[in-house]
């Protein structure tokens, strides 16, 4: 099978090329770069040296040698390549945010900024939040060639965490936030100064707070996991910060209980140190949270003690999450970790790919994360 | 004037060195250290090498030869040394928690495990947070020998955030959720796993979550500042994460609005793009922020467009707050910054030590921020 | 298969665990630990958590249970378990300095301050660097279980830098010199002040100048190579230098070239600017070096323009060499980066496996470098 | 006195600023940007917010309005400026290499492309490092206005280890190797993709190998220094490296010695381990070097035990040098750590400009580094 990936050279199309390269059913690859046409893959990442000797083509060459193509290009530049992608009957996997709003629109041009160049071509896209639509997914594919609007980074480490929750009826009415960090690459592979080295260096800081675009992805997520219980979801506030750090994605999560311990303290008083009714609330919940998860490949609720950390999914295709409570028992605190250019971009997509073609779903995405 | 520390060899104490070496009105310093006794403090930070060639005495020695002592030591180690300053008739500066509760012993022995030795000390403590304490801190001071309890480095950049808000009648009856990020230096010196360089570098963790000691005290605080504009005090959730840089703790706080803007969206449907609404009311409550703190040395509270960042501040005693509003306009979103080792400890402590003393509040802490 | 790893726990244990854990030969771990015994693996790395559920046993146990066995333990404690798989008839891949020396139990007893404890265990011991020693390796295990001493990490980068250079006749008589910077896993898991986050964080610094433990190893390593061309060596200065990085080491080794280009400036007078001179004597040694390694899977001599990074080898067994002349013309500049837990430590130890045991040389060692 | 910064939007500029602000001597700063002018320094630099309200003014008008001025920019474009300041009679600081070559433009021009723009300037221009010129620079300004050539930051490291071993005769015939790595801000405030958060970060790499642009100038202080002592100077290859942090250069020296210890090994034979007579020579040439510097506020000659690290002289204008030796005696092995950004560069500005108006030459540079 020839995979094709249009805008390689960006950080998600060479982790697509990374990862594709050690997946069994991908055979030759073929990349396509507007701005590098004709280059060498190799000089322009030449940690590949020697083992990508691949020369960037056009777009439309790529479309037209591909079984399945994957977009990697920046929002709302996609469309016409996952147009001809169909007409050509072949799949495309795009990671940009243009086919992840599916019929709404209205929630789509309000936060990026243009309306849909191509409406109708929704009726062969789905979300592809894989815990989420698998099986939409699969039924879509079963009848022809589909456009998967591949997630977000910061919806995939949100939404995963929230999902149980949502779905089983533990959220309350009140709000949930999700205060999330991500790592420098999460801004992509153009320089800026936002991204400078000593910019970044031994600083965290908080950005386009109240406005990230990720926050109606979440949301409408929330929205449809809620469903999944009959339940109708809570608000949401969603806050991003840049961390210093390459990858990975830590995501805190504060979820107000519908059934809260009723506890002393809190209000008006002090606080009050953390019970053992605290204690066993977070047993009951993490039971709850790994029988939801336990047919995930790639989901793994962490065990009493271990706590979600960015740095121990690295370069996996892992999304750990650990599970908390407010010492005055009304809050479920739930912390995620990916590895924003896996999980939260070429890794979820070649996931996709594997759902799309029946290969396994680890196909191509077995390694163990290293932790240092 | 010949300071006294205690603890020298920490990172507290060492601080406190660096910064005392340049205070006006400091002399020369007497440092203590238990385990390196007779050691040169050069020997154990080249960093001073030519510049600070003391020998490391007992802590009696350094009281007996102060007029004021700084005791930068574990919680619930301190007590003795600060009677024995008291009983010198000098004031004695605690970055420990064992004078940060005042009369509430019992809080402070359900979260640190311990009763107070000499309970009676706290009748001659003040909390030394300036920007609530500095007049109490004064009053006392003006009528003999103080002990400061110095505040907590989460407390310290968590409470400045909600001060205004809590005192002015911002602050709805919701929970505020505080969630804050430290460098590694406030780990201490001693090596330990967690602190380990390749299980910190390029990895964010949450850890004690639902259980950090500096809960009770940031609650403790918000129940003072909400009491300044007779209001009770919302409830707290706090949650402490590790991030890998040295310097610098960054809280974002969430506080849900007595009067929230009633906007369309947010419950049941999507989420919609900020306003110009939002816009409007961040820059009321920004005002009533930046005229709170009008007379303040080290609190800045920025511009529209600047967002408060923790290298911004490193190695200066500054706390920079940065305002946000949610979306949807019910929920206050503050962004604050300091650096852990100076306002959030050493530099928050020289400040009190000014307070006592009639100096200027800045002596010893004018250094502008290198932000790269 | 079943593979036996000795000291599991450590870095360069878990590295194996994480390489093996891919490696289409391996099928069951057998993992012991002297200080975890009884454990389970992931509770040490939580990382692994779900794939690699398997207790900690006892160093006999797993010799007993392995058809190969790894030992990566601290130098000098080795020696009876490598006796104990002979003795049981499998072979044994070293990671310590123990099998590192062969006869020359002089260097290692001045270098490491202990005599052999089994000489004759040498009879059956080969030093593991494959693209010097493969044929020595395949030779000796034809005729039963062997021993291997897995090269320093250092070592490695260093002499496969110099090999093709020594190798043929390029060297004059001077003195090489190979400085180089290792990123902290290098120092192993242990914490201890030297390796502590704040302590390495944003600093750069050498350490043993003149005495580091790799010097006799590389040295050693340099006459075996000048031997194949029926050179003597040149003299040998190595320092290490510990860089603010997890993983990676980078070498920059100066040569004296045996043929000098002749160019003006230099001695007495300004240095010049260099010319195509330069340039074109750059090439042909790079032509040189490109055909010394051929064949070699896991060295990359570098094309025009690219400058070995550390970087870029992360998580890979490769080993990059780029070639550079001083403007003088007189002094060959090589530059080699490795990764130091892989080729230089369980990478390299993997891939003596493969030789020993007639696998693909890239069994469980395909994995293309991420560059971020 | 009004001080005039040229340039004070780059990373010296802004370096300046921040050295200047806490100069006792200093009194208003006077502020050129040309891609900046009309703005707020602030608003360049948020973290001087409060503490810096200037407007970037035209460099003409800054140095209408100065007693001195800093030149803050690239290279080849301050002549002009450097000639209004001698015209209006007041001194000149440039920090660009444009002054540092004196009369030899045949060497400037070779290695910066261009010709000297207003020769006869050099009359009254001198090369500013203090530690070699400081003589010339006082009798120059003692006749009126000057222009300093700002040493780079690389010759500061290198020219400063250097010093002692040439004056005093102490190299013999062969070639110094200069090794050096600097950290990120040393590439200026452009955002470029090599200095790209995540291609810098956990990565080590050379850079210009053969052909840095400050070779030539560590050369020619090489030449004087070696003739303070009536020598001919070794011949120099330098070579330099980009390290992932913020700040710092750290350059390893080898000097072959004149008169080496005649001991045994090295040249055929393996690498004898370093006997008591290697510590002794040490202990000689370390005070040797602790008398050559006696005198001097900023160099600082570390005791045994210490090895020079650029995170301990962070922030401050020192010079750390370690003194060592291979274990064959033959070769002096030097480090050297200064931070790029203050000794390499604002602050030797600073202390040059303390010379010229015969302030202290500590004034505004008393920092004690921090070294976490």
């Amino acid at each position: 099978m020839i995979v094709g990936i249009i805008g390689a050279t960006g950080y998600a199309g060479a982790e697509l090329v990374r990862i594709l390269a050690g997946h069994p059913g991908a055979g030759k690859l073929a990349l396509a770069s507007v701005s590098r046409q004709g280059d060498s893959f190799e000089s322009v990442y030449p940690n590949f040296f020697g083992y990508m000797p691949v020369t960037l083509e056009s777009p439309e060459r790529v479309i037209a040698a591909s079984d399945v193509v994957f977009l990697a290009l920046p929002h709302g530049v996609g469309e016409t390549y996952a147009r001809a992608a169909l007409e050509r009957g072949i799949s495309c996997i795009d990671l940009s945010a243009d086919f992840r709003f599916g019929d709404d629109e209205e929630t789509f041009s309000a936060w990026y900024g243009k309306p849909y160049e191509y409406p109708e071509l929704r009726r062969r896209s789905v979300y592809g939040l894989p815990e989420l639509n698998r099986g939409r997914l699969k039924a879509l594919a079963a009848d022809g060639p589909v456009i998967v609007g591949n997630p977000g980074c910061y919806p995939t480490g949100a939404s995963l965490g929230l999902f149980p929750a949502l779905a089983r009826g533990l959220a309350g009415p009140g709000t949930v936030i999700v205060d999330s960090a991500s790592g420098v690459t999460g801004g992509g592979r153009d320089p800026s100064p936002a991204f400078h080295y000593p910019e970044c260096a031994d600083s965290l800081t908080p950005y386009k707070v109240g406005s990230h675009r990720h926050t109606p992805e979440i949301r409408r997520n929330m929205i449809a996991m809620a469903a999944v219980g009959g339940e109708a979801a809570p608000s949401l506030i969603f806050t991003s910060h840049l961390a210093p750090m390459n990858r990975g994605i830590l995501s805190t999560i504060y979820l107000p209980l519908r059934e809260p311990l009723a506890l002393p303290g809190g209000k008006g008083g002090p606080v009050r140190f953390p019970g053992g009714e605290i204690a066993e609330k977070v047993r009951e919940i993490r039971e709850l949270y790994a029988a939801f998860y336990r047919e995930e490949p790639f989901v793994r609720v962490l065990p009493p003690g271990t706590v979600a950390a960015s740095g121990r999914v690295r370069l996996s295709n892992f999304c750990d999450i650990s599970i908390h409570l407010d010492p005055g028992g009304s809050t479920l605190i739930l912390a995620t970790a990916i590895d924003n250019m896996v999980k939260g971009a070429a890794g979820q997509a070649v996931q996709n790919m594997n759902i799309i073609f029946g290969f396994d779903e680890r196909a191509g995405l077995t390694a163990i994360p290293a932790s240092f």
